[in-house]
């Protein structure tokens, strides 16, 4: 990408979210909303979950970020879905879309391919929603997790970031931020993140939280490096995943400047 | 109040609350629901979630107190609300409203108002809320979470339960209990509190865990002070917020008369 | 039965789960999700919350298995819950059901009816339920929690097994395993597990699992065996049930053949 990103920076960006705490409405699914809504507390933003159509645009409207999840979509959530995004683009606000299990089966890709069109400025995937998402047929996934690594889906990715004007951010062993052009690597995160559920849902509510007070770029790339570290520095200690949610927001409650150089690192 | 309440008549309801071990209907938000039910079962009750319309007067009929909270409301679960209710109102049973981010849109709102004229026994909410629901407007609030204090709502407190007869419990660094003419404080709680999700939530369906054994203003005041002195006793040894509901729990769990009397205080 | 289970079968039957991985589609209640989630990625398989009409039989057909749970029950996911158990079944894919509170309502009687109609392979419940689905009356349920110990309810699980076709495990302080003609204990669990919320229906979803990689009665055993285990081992340094949860993820990530042994037991 044209401007360098640093820790320095990502660490400015936390400050600055700190400062203003951010009101992040999310539309989310249900396995993820306690998680979400702990994480973004111990951030330092505010969550709300707000669903109803009666009131999604309302609520937009007094948010900072809005952040949609399709994890346990039906009908009824998507149609608020819509409501709130065609709100928060009109309010211009900034929204993430993460398309869980996106390759799963026919809605859900459907879905998540109508979501896409509709200007998110952050879309958060693992390699196989990625892939599914940008038309393109690979390893695919199990269920909502992905058998493909996100080396495999950097291809995808700009293009995806291409086709829908969304900064792509993909999640593995390594996470990339694309914006079709050029990339970032961010080097953070543990092997026992996969073991622990809705961490990257919760990871995409932090990238909402990001772009509420940074453009999508470097909010992507702040989001991935901050709830990376804190993954990897929670799992210091740890020889399980139970524990794992609990820690992770006790770090990212301390997070200082030393803590995320030592367990982030970016590269182009 | 007339009728002055001490930490040992406070600790008397909780040793009746596990002797009759309340079965306590909840009609709540996603979010909360987990914890709701692991406080309740630390406490010493028996929880249950249930929000079908089919099943909703059939299950409060063989509970002992409602819980009601509108976190993430929608119209199918408002009309399950009332069904309840009426039920439980039919059946001398009592419940309490939670009237969760009143204030943040015009539906929200709406639904606090008709269901805080329904008759709970307890209205429990944060300072914003409550203002809201008073037909006060002042700092408001930031989604669900309250910009001003407890201290500034004491005033709408008491005239919320002037108009609805409802004891009202207005939460926050100091707690206030009002029947509309006196009022207690409770002095509990810590302030890691706010940064962990749904706790309040959790609160409420405490204070009608009570409402089973004791009349509206004992039930609220014991409530508040069983569990702020469980939050207060169990952020003693905590860096952050994380681990802070399951030591909750471990509190409710253990609590005695020694560390109620520690962590909890009453002033009028 | 006529052929006898060892732990070192069961374990034999986790060792090969942690090969297959099984992806376990999940239709469940609010309250259990993200434990469920937890648990079954602790235990080696990956699970998947997937409720809408518009996707449960794609979705059935790419999993290995199915658990139904009935919680928190409503018409539109006991609509999707035949379609996918209907799917499952054209496909031969095993799937488990948890009656979840049978017999407190009428309504969820009912539906819990219905569904031990559709051939579930396993049925796993509390004593209370088991006696429900079976048609008899005895101490009943208090909501959710069980008023009967499992001894109570092994002649109603050994009914219900002919009645359905399906083995029935009631879960208790001990536990037993039928399929209608003879009958196994298990022998593991520690008090603390009733006082935190949701464990039960995290078994049924073990079970599940299990079920994806061996015959109805030793998946049944093997889940009691391996959980209940699993919770006895968490247990030992707990003060309170409010870190079980983690503890028990923990522990089904580690699970070896000595902690099994040591924490678990079969009698017949």
């Amino acid at each position: 990408m044209s401007n360098s990103t640093s820790i320095d920076d990502v660490f400015g960006a936390l400050q600055d979210l700190r400062a203003r705490r951010p009101l992040v409405h999310n539309i989310t699914n249900y396995v993820a909303m306690t998680l979400t809504a702990n994480v973004l507390l111990a951030l330092g933003a505010s969550p709300a979950m707000v669903h109803a159509a009666e009131e999604v645009e309302d609520f937009i409207a007094i948010a900072d970020a809005l952040a949609i999840n399709i994890g346990t979509l039906s009908p009824d959530w998507v149609k608020s879905m819509k409501l709130a995004i065609a709100r928060a683009n009109a309010l211009g606000k900034p929204w993430v879309l993460d398309p869980v299990g996106c390759g799963a089966t026919p809605y859900r890709t459907k879905v998540a391919a109508e979501l896409s069109g509709m200007r998110p400025c952050v879309i958060r995937g693992n390699a196989s929603e990625i892939m599914s998402l940008a038309g393109q047929t690979g390893k695919g996934g199990k269920g909502v997790d992905s058998l493909a690594s996100a080396d495999d889906a950097v291809g995808a990715a700009a293009a995806l970031a291409r086709q829908t004007g969304a900064v792509v951010a993909v999640t593995g062993a390594v996470d990339y931020v694309t914006d079709g052009v050029s990339q970032v690597a961010v080097h953070s995160g543990h092997a026992l993140m996969p073991l622990s559920t809705a961490l990257g849902c919760a990871l995409s509510a932090v990238t909402a939280a990001f772009a509420a007070v940074r453009p999508p770029r470097v909010a992507a790339i702040a989001a991935l490096a901050v709830f990376g570290a804190a993954g990897a520095a929670a799992a210091q200690n740890l020889r399980g995943p139970g524990h794992l949610p609990a820690e992770i927001c006790d770090q990212l409650h301390g997070m200082n400047q030393a803590t995320l150089a030592r367990f982030a690192r970016l590269s182009s």
